[in-house]
């Protein structure tokens, strides 16, 4: 039994030290990185037990995915393979006017070929909530098939299933996203979409408000959340709008924010809050994941409740 | 002889790098720290002669301490003991909306067992100016009668004494604090104190000014000094109030801002410049410290003096 | 439902680094030690579901102790505390002739006020067995009581009671670790030994195997392992002595070497295997944990049987 | 046969890491540095081939500045010497009201005693455009000499010359400077000067473009480029004036921005491009240096028109 | 022009620090890795003008490559690539008896799709020696193709050609290797192999200098050089057997000293050079490379010679 | 009032990590370094009052080197000079067949200008021993004058004077140094050095004892060290020879062995230690201090007496 379970891939991430530039650096650091892993953190994080499913290569490297995400506090449940490699992506920070750079280093990785027989689906059936995001079909047509199968059974056994649209244009085109994702949507009951996906990718105009209803009500969704960067989020739930307004961060890292943000989210409704309560969590742990290196939120509930609360002092001692 | 002697704990400040989180750090950077030997360490960059007196643990951590110290100007008059542990802290660096985090692993050091017949007093009354904090008599009923018994030394003696009310909630109550630092206050001339705890702790209200002609007015200091953070400082001297802006700064480490305004303070004054000047010597110092790494103000006497001269160029060569 | 569950305290080791002087560092690694936690991870790199029971203080440090066990391959089951503080320790590595040096600062951490009423003891009875180190009982009073409770409650449901003699003088005299500990080799059914400490603390001279049955006939033990550094170890079970020779290794840390051994060897005999088997998977095992830095064993099964197998070739590739 | 050949001194820089104190650092980050080198690294990553001429002492010094400009895409002509030291220069990071601190330390290097007799004219005479700053004849009565003779040499084989005035206080007086750089003017076709240096030492008041037309007018130069700092810079070009703003930027180290300009702005002249395109390029690379550590602008001429083309990403995946 | 000529794949190898292991390191330093590269070093060290041609991706890892190539005093001709990764390798560096273990990472680079079509032949005809190993036919059919297109190349227009079997068992099974290799070996003047891959992948068994001249007299080849590792190295040439001791060393890395070897007998020989000569270049080379970190030889010639010439000094100063 | 006074020049001594090529870094430690100044921080170590006199540049680098010896025990006495650069020297550690490599940078430095007319020379009239070693006289010629004066004045006031040969090929030819150190000689009162320099600079052949025995009649001196690397030291007092074997070692850092010998050596004499027991805690001094990186030895006096005590355990605690 676990609250939250997510299917995915974690890469490693290597970045150079600081706003060091990717092709003179001689030492990478390395983090654990994936949609549906930063996810599984931050739910558990916020106090939901959270599992990570997936395909790993038997190798040090696969060890040191499962090391990481134990580490931040999530169950594992992995398939380990003989074939197939280690996702990697590098990272580059820098400050304007220079963004952050990535390469994504991802081809091939073991989770590509992931089937849904080799998976325990025990364990899927176990979920309370099933979670996945759109990289995940993305990452070749076994996964996208795995994808759907994981989302039914999901479904079937009564869990919420959530999906996080999550558009990288580097593996697909928005017609092969929107043609796999809306495949998926019946098996969706919380819809998550970045404003920007929701209009170049699924074809919704307008305000986001509007956007969320209208994915609603053609879908069929309990819950659409749509995210707008430092404008804040707003979900549409049971034919009612919540806003929420982004924190001001002075950010470290901004990779990964809207999964912390998700993981969040996803936990306190879990735990029962309502959802303009959720929405804030997720808001107020997007914030901190900001200010931390790395894509995934080492954050305490406490933590996160200061932000909410007051005004952190400048020293807390 | 010394400028200037002062009395308290130094610990061991372990901080991750730049701002990681501590949970997830395998490295921790090593600085020492201390409210009174940050202050001999300010005053003995503005060209004071300063003195660090204490009870250490006779281990390499004590001795960790003393090479910081020596290494920052300061000289050391250490009672080396068999007992008691070396204090130690943890701060973690966090930006917006992340503050810095503290945890204090002080009790049972060595030196709260301190007591003024194992003291060399002799330093003491070779002293010019006598500095401790309230920090020093919230650590032990024991330090809370030495300091009592070194304030009355250094009084006897002729020495100018100091102390900085320097309020730690996890320390003590306002209550506890207020009780025994008013009965230090007979044997103290120079008072400083931030405008919250004049009135959290010791219960004065109203405006810096007001706050500081009350406190000279009814225990009769020489000399009152107010901070109040980004909004600068004050001093009553002898019925006069003068007053000091905050240089505006990018922090890089907040910690031991205060403890810099207090040395460079003294040092100046010590050297004969009048409150205004010392007041300016302060800010500038403080403005300093909060670009530097760790608790003590690496800074030169030349370099305090630019910022108060003129504005920095942004590359000097 | 868990293979081994160990009881006890795990400290943060900091580390200067390489051979670095520890009063002259400015920088220290961090990483988890202890006796029960170190058993418990080589016990979960040998293949056996690993639990580490403890209290821990609610704050970072604490939870920088449970991010590295799981990472480590173990579960843990933790009581958190507001009071008491994390047990550290700092550790300096030299070559000769300087040795390697310890200095202890473990007093008052959370767990020396560990009581058996707080402890989820039902997690106790579901353990196939049950290992704690003479280390634990020397922690406090109420920890020697705690550590006699939870041997008869694992004894009492079945399980494979397992104690590591494992003196350290620095903590109580031969005679106070002698009384506590024979008070408790009645509810003991493996006991492991250091040669050194069997003649010292519990005063049994004599070669080793001697010592082994000695120990054996004296208290009822299933099983008497001896340990002898350089020279091997042995073990007596069942009436019959079986004889290890070590692995010659070129040591980067030797902390932990003893940990590893034990470790390695209650897995595998969990698993089923002879003595003779385990003994050798144990003296494997420790000869990996000298070539990496840390109190840890940070191996796998298949490195461990390249040693028991083979020469390993100077590159695998 | 080479676009752009530099002629001068790089020096080794050393600084501390982040914004630490140098007096108080155990380590020193180690980078290239100097004007000429980082014009051609500049020029080079921006498309030019591009040559750094100079001589340097026969050790791992020597061979460490080679090894890193020809690892930043330059080529490398050298007289090897076995007199003379490798010159350094320590850089010390600080943020307001700390400024960016400067020590140098090249007296006596191999190249102040550096004659046009021993150095391979024929590259000179291969060389498109010739470029040298006024640091150069600063460095050595020696070395004034030989920049006059390259200067004729690549003049008279039809190279681009040009000249950074390029003003360092610590090396000369501006009386000193203007006599030796306007005995140099005659063979320059191409001038860059700060606005403040054309002030100063050059003596010619005004706004930008009248001083720049003066200059032109006065000594004949084909091109006059006048920096300005955060005001952006221009150039005089055959009569009408190009006005270039500076692009925002969050510093991370500026040094070396002025240069990164200079090679850019010659290297897409060279390619063809007109003043005013060979400008915006120049202020891009500069903004672009202004976020990577170090004195040389890592950068790829993608990088760069992706910021003259539109708003960069926070992240770009 | 160039004197060495070498084609093949150059990785980025990934290392932890020190003798961490990989799983557990959250830093990996990174060095440029590849047998034909590693040779080009080597050679230009000693001498030798020496160009590496490839294909390589077109991204800051693909600069990468070439930056450190360059930096070690190699010329690079390269192929950019928008298909294709850059291959990675993770080397793990372990004391006895824990071995080095090494992770290649290096399937679909961009190189394995290399066609004679699209290299530069002109720099083929050019040189005075080609050189490649047996690890880049293994590669990808293409690459086989190529190979042996560029040895015939080479050939055709008089230059030397070199190849070293350097059989890697996770590319190809020895009877693969053998025929493809053997198909090559017509084209091939100078053969490289280790005596343990002349019996395992080419079939000859015998002392090293029975195999040297049976494959010589077998294939016609001008010179063949048989390693041995520590029990050094011989070569067959015009029906002589010149013999080579391996100098002692106290081994840092391992990694490349075979390239080391080739390298330098390369450049020596093409210096003009006798055999034998050549021969103690190459061990010399080769045991200074196992001093220095990463996989290739930083040295210079004076420090070959100084190992060759005489005992070195404990401190040369 | 100071045990021992030394007198020459501190540098700052510049080291890639580990073995790292100093060519290939791009990280360098800082630690201070001189034969004057570690004879200083080993005497204070070993329990003298220890101060180092000297000249320094007023800048952050000069800064450093007071900063590195007060926190290693020395007191310094200084002369602030805007004239005259900080001494450096870069040194690269190697394993075998590659030794540490050393290039000085050291010329004009600060100290080379030092006269007896601005020196302290009260400072030196109350030291109990004064020490410089051949390396001070060898920096300029006005250094030779101001050794000759301070041995004199050292001596008239009644200071046992020690000078240590230190021959630096570097520096001076063996002749040079033989006339400007024997002209020393009828100032010197304690005679160490190497048997290498007896013999190749002073022109003493024979056994140590023999040359010890033949220097102290010639010159009259109270007593003669001969130090013999590995083999140990020996030395002449009043007649007698005492001899004393190296202790075995694990070299970290094998630079300032013998100056370590000789601090060491002059603090136990100075209390009141027979020759004999002196030259024990000489050669444990310099074992340790091969164990330290650095130039320094960062040792307490238990230490060192733990040294000559017995074996040191493999792990204290």
């Amino acid at each position: 039994m676990t609250d939250v379970l997510t299917f995915g891939e974690t890469m490693l991430r290597l970045s150079p030290p600081g706003t060091n530039r990717l092709e003179a650096t001689d030492e990478l650091a390395v983090y654990p990185a994936g949609a549906e892993s930063n996810v599984a953190v931050a739910a558990s994080q916020l106090g939901a037990e959270a599992t990570w499913l997936s395909k790993l290569p038997d190798t040090a490297l696969g060890r040191k995915v499962v090391r990481e995400l134990r580490g931040n506090g999530v169950e594992t449940e992995i398939v380990w393979s003989d074939a197939g490699r280690q996702g990697l992506y590098f990272v580059e920070r820098g400050t304007a006017p220079r963004g952050t750079r990535v390469i994504y280093d991802r081809e091939d990785s073991a989770v590509t070929t992931a089937t849904a027989a080799e998976l325990p689906l025990d364990r899927v059936r176990e979920a309370r909530t099933f979670y996945t995001s759109g990289i995940t079909p993305a990452l070749s047509d076994a996964l996208a098939g795995t994808t759907a199968e994981l989302l039914d059974v999901a479904g079937e056994s009564g869990a919420t299933t959530a999906l996080d649209v999550n558009y990288r244009s580097k593996l697909w085109s928005p017609e092969e996203a929107r043609e796999t994702l809306t495949g998926l949507f019946p098996s969706v009951d919380v819809l998550v979409t970045a404003i920007r996906d929701a209009e170049n990718v699924l074809g919704y105009d307008g305000d986001a408000d509007e956007v969320a209803a209208a994915l609603a009500e053609e879908w069929g969704f309990e819950t659409v959340v749509v995210t707008r960067g430092e404008d804040g989020a707003l979900a549409w739930n049971d034919g009612t709008i919540y806003e929420q307004e982004a924190f001001e961060t002075e950010t470290v890292d901004p990779v990964g924010t809207g999964d912390a943000f998700v993981g969040a989210f996803l936990a306190r409704r879990l735990a029962g809050d309502a959802v303009t309560d959720a929405l804030a969590y997720g808001a107020a742990t997007a914030a901190l994941k900001r200010t931390i290196p790395g894509d995934v939120a080492v954050v305490t509930r406490e933590e996160v409740e200061e932000v909410l609360g007051e005004e952190t002092a400048e020293i807390a001692r």
